[in-house]
């Protein structure tokens, strides 16, 4: 998954703000998932959240305008209720700008935590080194 | 309705970026409703939404980092089925930022065009010079 | 030009927020003064600056999380000074989503308008129709 | 320090979307330096810049369109080259949607590592606790 820094992303320091590796992280692993057949638009029409729960981001290197950036996202660890992905974010010539962590929850359409259906958790295990 | 600037709205250009200003128009207008006893939380929940149809923004002069920004709304028109607002976004120094207008169209949940409800259009009226 | 429409982009209404079409359209702008060789990036680093003077958008029908939006971009008039672009906002199935309009100035480092490069202006007025 | 909720905030979960939060903590820091009598609008024009290096929020409960939340936010630790700011997200009734934890790095106009100016963690140890 590439993505190109947006001008609208960057801020007065001249970098991609901080907040934007948030938005990048989670096309990460939307795209991710998509790629194993599990369409996160779908799964929430089906009435099936995954809210972050824990979010972690350690910036190296900064990104700038036009730069593009590289997003490898991989499945930590897929429970029953919840999964953990991980990130590296890549610069330009394979530079490492940032690692970062996310813990999702699996909720209903009232909020209350439930079960990842089968499919789901099994297609993020295969996704799991 | 007053904002401060913040740092995620400011670009690499040092200014806040041209985009938020039609955020800062849509707080001056629901803040402006809410003044006026309509608020837009309560109306989305009874199936009324007001998308924006058309928008327009003039920039004369850059917004920074920190500086508090005043957004004074006016409706310039409330129909039967639509309302136009019109804004000016005032910096320090009373120096004119920006002048906009949008027009919303009244829909249902399901994207059919609707009445405004008379009690909404009554506050809006009211807010017309 | 096509984009994703990301998560983050979305609203509570479901749709694509309607101040990301203002980012979308500076996406179109850039990508394709990238593509006549103009490179906004290496522009503003020689101290020339396009500020947005004026934005028009008129929104046709709403774009959903994770449909693919084409932005066609063009120049409809490259002045000494300024210049318009015009965009349509595509979504699946060819269908118009929105058009808009913007004009930028050309400024240096310390906001004074100066002419447009003249190999700059010449690549954008081979990209009018 | 409060915020409402913006609608451009919202994502179509309903909620604030996560990575709004973290534009909320560098609220929440900013407006704490600056009741300290430090501006970091001024630090920057100075030279001294602090970039976030690394980020960690645990997310509790949703926070939902027009609703005002607190940040409160406290100093962990003003050392020589870098600083740890806490950050608790309060909404309605007391009820805490979450916390958060930032490091932010002193870098020089060229991205060099330097030493907090001395006032500056003056004012950053008089606010830990």
């Amino acid at each position: 998954m590439e993505v190109t820094v947006r001008y609208a992303e960057t801020d007065q320091m001249g970098r991609a703000h901080h907040g934007v590796y948030v938005v990048w992280c989670e096309l990460g692993r939307t795209s991710m998932m998509r790629e194993r057949g599990v369409s996160y638009a779908e799964m929430e029409r089906s009435g099936v959240l995954l809210p972050v729960t824990r979010l972690k981001v350690e910036y190296r290197a900064a990104a700038y305008y036009e730069e593009t950036v590289r997003i490898e996202t991989r499945v930590e660890a897929a429970r029953s209720r919840s999964v953990r992905f991980a990130y590296e974010i890549i610069g330009p010539g394979e530079r490492l700008l940032a690692r970062a962590r996310t813990d999702l929850a699996c909720i209903d359409g009232e909020g209350r935590t439930r079960r990842i259906p089968d499919e789901v958790r099994e297609a993020l295990r295969a996704a799991a080194p």
